[in-house]
């Protein structure tokens, strides 16, 4: 079994980053400059926004946060959209979901100018990435695919069991698994909570790409020997033993799964700092215009 | 077995269609307006756009063809396109595929505006589809979806394989047969020329969706006792016997698989009537504003 290091992985990746936009500066060009709008002290969010600005210092990013508190309105929040959209030195921003209920999430994202809009949900990246055409990707499937990629894992021809359907990774991860070239050409199946005969369906997958956020849900009876499983969950679960009180759970009993593995990723440390990283590499092709003028 | 009749069902909701338009205009409210834009003199093209025209008539909207040379330079097409874009009077239009390799199929499409954008084409169209947010949706897959819902075919929990992932077909109807409520719900699995045991995937399948475009694919031991068949094939082979000197052939051998399944279109007469009928619908709805203003 080999544990993939997502961590190591997006270590490595931040580093080429790094040299790239050394590289750019040297020759006179403008640091990439990665701009967040983060509403509210979500926990959750609080910690990836935080991340998301280490790793712009690590990769040498200019990076600029605007915050509001959960009580802005959704016209102050689409005004400051706007002025990201106008502001010639930002090139990607994010609006850190989730946002209060008083705000259309949807609004937000389809404010965004999507020339700049680096997390990939804009309706025409999703578009762009569903025909095969250069675009954001989203970050989560995008790093995803780093993995196999850096793992040399076969997915020619696999069977590949993705376990949700949601906008931001299930269903962007198929589009991209099913693509023609490597990675990708795999046989892929979409499962959800309508789905019959789940475990059977996980039996047969020689990789399984679990993304349902719920803890623990695929176990090893559900496993063939030698899969590759990635596990997308990370849900946040009370832990008395530690100082923030809860720790991440994957939606894979790791302990169940992994010794039948190929190729397995860890809750932490796995498909999260991969997330990161893509966000990065796509803030990097915003520099560069290297997708849209 | 029951046979779905594509045509009398797209007969059925084009005269539905020419209620709605004959109350628009008793209103005093305009006829919806579709243009085409048919470059060259390909057989099939010449068809398609014939039968378009002709169901524009059956549902009382004005219709526009422009023609142009297979010479025709890309430029010029663009021109065209832009002409469309600005014209108030044009509610929806289309551009004939395939077109001559001088020409950015991909480019065309992009320059279509995507509140026009009736075949559905367009990446924001695409993204949005995917994402589940109202839009045009491209015309096979909708109305493989209305044959199911007029049919009354069960999908929650059904196993769906999807034969081919083309950008018009294969990913937009499984995107569509995955995604929540009715038709849809169902365990999708997409195939395509690198997937192995094809076969016996096939047989696991409660409904298959055949769109790979090689004749006679679907062999009658790949289909389980009750399946769901839908034929999206179309490809036109030899017949001496015909006027025209061919006849359309689907991906399914129909006489060894109709006996098998509940039900089953035919080619032709199945899926292509009610890939027209979504046009109409499209432009119907550009026409009513009913998607974007």
């Amino acid at each position: 079994m080999t544990l993939i290091d997502g961590k190591a992985t997006a270590t490595a990746i931040k580093a080429e980053i790094a040299a790239e936009v050394a590289r750019m500066v040297a020759d006179g060009k403008k640091r990439p400059h990665l701009a967040a709008i983060l509403v509210g002290h979500d926990g959750g969010s609080e910690t990836y926004v935080a991340s998301k600005v280490k790793a712009c210092e690590e990769c040498g990013f200019k990076s600029t946060l605007i915050r509001y508190e959960d009580d802005v309105d959704e016209a102050t929040l689409l005004e400051a959209v706007d002025r990201l959209n106008r502001d010639e030195d930002v090139d990607g921003f994010i609006v850190q979901l989730p946002l209060p209920r008083h705000i259309s999430e949807q609004k937000v994202i389809e404010a965004i100018d999507y020339r700049k809009d680096v997390d990939g949900f804009h309706p025409i990246n999703v578009g762009r990435q569903s025909i095969g055409l250069p675009c954001f990707h989203s970050a989560t499937p995008a790093g995803i695919m780093t993995l196999l990629d850096r793992y040399n894992i076969p997915t020619k021809g696999a069977n590949c069991v993705v376990l949700g359907r949601s906008n931001i990774v299930g269903k962007p991860v198929a589009t991209l698994m099913m693509q023609k070239g490597y990675p990708g050409d795999a046989t892929v199946t979409v499962c959800h909570r309508a789905t019959r005969n789940l475990e059977e369906v996980c039996r047969q997958a020689d990789i399984i790409i679990a993304a349902m956020g719920v803890p623990g849900f695929v176990k090893g009876d559900m496993v063939k020997e030698g899969a590759t499983v990635i596990d997308v969950g990370t849900t946040r679960v009370p832990d008395a033993t530690r100082k923030s009180g809860f720790r991440l759970r994957g939606d894979v009993e790791f302990d169940e799964v992994a010794p039948k593995c190929a190729y397995i990723t860890p809750v932490p440390g796995g498909v999260g700092p991969m997330t990161i990283v893509s966000l990065m590499r796509n803030t990097l092709l915003a520099g560069q215009k290297a997708i849209y003028k």
